[in-house]
Formats: C-alpha cells, structure tokens, sequence
C-alpha cells in the first residue's frame, strides 16, 4: 500500500486506535484503586509463519484457517499444523500454528519439548527477538522449510495496555513478579512486561510453568512489582 | 522378627544411628554460622517397587540391579524398566525403577507426564503418602501388576539431616522457599522439609519444576526460612 500524503487521509483504525489509547491512558489515571482482573494462560507449544513459510507448507498463496479465538484480539489458533525435526532426528508432530501470519517464522517450545527434540540450551527469548538462535526443519503437508533461526522458549510474559500498567505503575520493558498459590505454589520472579494499546491484562506462561505450578489446581494469582 | 525382652540386646545399627544422629545434632548447634552446600537436583518419572510387585513384573525372587548411585546414601536408579499405561491407553515405557524396594510401590510422575498419560488431577503428595492416589496397570518383561494406587506427583522437598536443620532453624514437615536464579527466575514456596539421620542436604524437584525454572542454566540456588 501507498502511504497518502494528504493528512486527512489517516485511515480509520488508526484513528481508532489513538482515540483508544488515549481513553485508556486517562481511564488508568481515573481508576488507581480498581484492579484489573488477571487472566493467567498457558500457551503450549507452537509455531508462527511468515507469507513465504506459509506459501511453501501449504501451497502458494494459502491462508490460515480460524479454528478458535485467542485471548489477545485479532489472535487466533489456526486448524493448521506442522511437524518439527529437532537436532536428534526426533519429531513432534501436529504442532498448531497461531495466527495472524506475522513477517518471521518462529516456534515457542517449553524445555520438556526442547530437550526431548535435542535443543539443549534453547534461549529463552520475548517472541520477535529471535537473533542468533537455533534453527529447525518444518514439515507441511506441501512441503519442507528449513529454519535457520527462531525456535526460541518464550520468557514468561503479561500483557496489559497502558491503563492496566498505570495501575501497576510499570512501563514496558519491566519485569513483575507472578505468585501463583495452590498445594505447588510459586513465584515467577522474571515476568516482562508487554504493553500495547489494544491488550488485555493476561499472563502467558508455557507448559512447563504452568505444570510445575499446578495452574489447573488453583485460583490463586498475583501479579506484582 | 521377634523383639528382644532384654535392653542389652538393642541391636548394632540402631545404637550407630541414635549416636549418629545425637553428634549431628551437636554439630548442628556448633556450627550455626557455616552453611551447608545445597544440592538442587532434578528427579524424572521414576518407580518403586514392592517385594511382591518385584515377583510379579520381574520373575519370582528377583532382585533390583544397581546401575548407578543417587546422592542420597543407600538409593539408586537400578537397570530394570517398566511400562506405564495410563487411563487414556497412552503409554510410557523405560519407566527408570529407583532402589531399593520399599512397602508399597509407588509411581512419581511430573504432570506433564501425568496430563499426557490422562491423569489430570494427580495428587500432589510426598513420597509414601499414597492413600486414595490413582492406579495404573504396569507392564514389566515377566508380568503385569495392576496398582490400585500409588500414582503421584512427588511434591518438592528438601532432604536434610538434624544438623543441617538446625541450621536453617527447621523441623521436621515444616515448608521453606527455594529460589533458582536466572534468565527464568522462580521461587518455589512450598519445599517439604524431610530430616534423617542419614541424609545430605539436597532438594528434589521434578522436571517440569526444573524445565520451568531453567535450571541447567543457573547455578544461583537458595534455600530459605
């Protein structure tokens, strides 16, 4: 697309969301004593694809198909998946692609995925920062990639938009601790924060956090500074 | 075996341990201000086996086979394996048995495992604390043993001896916190304190416990009140 150099030509969603981000940031001010709810979810093992990934696993110019809403807007699972070859010739098929497409392939592995496939040290990485890590083959149903980077575990992460860090008092790029209760309760003490206009308040955390807390077994959530 | 009407007939080890564990003590209170060397250590899925179970899964008679020693004095992973199979007919085989025999056999597996297999409320329980937990059917090379309960997630816990306890200011079953530094930075706040006579500081956790807090990549450990 052409960018238009008539101002007056902004178009409608960023307008949109300025306005929004605007209502937020004043409703954040307005609203100290209120807590946001906090959602806590685990995000099992995935992949995300770019156009040309995507043109060579499922065929030139095909699209992601909707399966389920993800809790973040405009995010969705897709019905489409994958199988991974790891560095010990171990696989781990029916790897689920979230959508929308995004500019770099990258897959999110908790550690038991990893060391299993034969990623020993796989970096712990916020998604997009895929620099210098490891790479993987990607199977689809019309044909092979090979990666040469991005299989990354993701670090624990909340997303939240400007009123909700406005209530917590931090800004983006900071850490927060997480206390999750329960007969196995414990303490993420590195989670990074995330804000954009349009989240919602929502830790994510993989697998393997999620089970060595026991999340299924408790109610218990705390996000703090 | 009958026990001994005469007070002069205590036998050999049991007055070894009552001095064991009277000079450690003393040591303990000695020696307040030096701490002990923490040892955090992974456990994988593992099994004990029962005398009778042993019969039947290995052939009567038989005995476990020692092929390496564990950090605490007498326990060791021995060479025998056995299938698992889970309420979803999934499986797991080279289920590792842990010696030496013990009362009652006893399953230790990480949810990960345990939600994979479809046990998706495993208790969390310490070791030998079985009753009420779920079954399984076991496969071994010469038979089959239908466990009718013993699956358990081992709950975290520290195994220390009086001295060392003393140390920390702890009795037995109280809880402590186990922080593991790191780009994946997690407290655990609920470590069981188990004493013996006998053991070595070292806390046990399992490997989504250690997978969510990274732990092959730190050596920052602390234990704590």
């Amino acid at each position: 697309m052409v960018s238009a150099t008539n101002p007056a030509s902004i178009d409608r969603s960023t307008v949109e969301r300025i306005v929004r981000q605007v209502a937020l940031e004043y409703l954040g001010r307005d609203s100290q004593s209120k807590a946001p709810e906090l959602v806590v979810q685990t995000s099992s093992r995935h992949m995300h694809v770019c156009r040309e990934d995507m043109d060579v696993l499922f065929g030139p110019g095909t699209e992601l198909t909707f399966d389920r809403p993800l809790f973040q807007e405009g995010n969705f699972a897709a019905k489409e998946m994958v199988t991974i070859v790891g560095p010990r010739s171990r696989i781990i098929s029916n790897l689920r692609i979230l959508g929308p497409m995004r500019k770099q392939s990258q897959v999110e592995l908790a550690f038991t995925d990893a060391i299993m496939l034969g990623f020993n040290d796989l970096p712990v990485r916020l998604s997009g920062n895929i620099k210098g890590t490891p790479g993987a083959v990607i199977i689809g149903p019309k044909g092979v990639v090979e990666l040469k980077e991005g299989v990354i575990r993701a670090a624990i992460h909340a997303h939240m938009n400007p009123a909700e860090a406005a209530y917590f008092g931090v800004k983006q790029g900071d850490m927060m601790k997480l206390r999750i209760g329960g007969p196995s309760s414990v303490t993420f003490n590195n989670v990074h924060v995330r804000i954009d206009a349009t989240s919602r308040l929502n830790v994510h955390m993989d697998t393997d956090e999620a089970n060595a807390c026991g999340l299924h077994l408790t109610k218990d959530v705390e996000l703090f500074k």
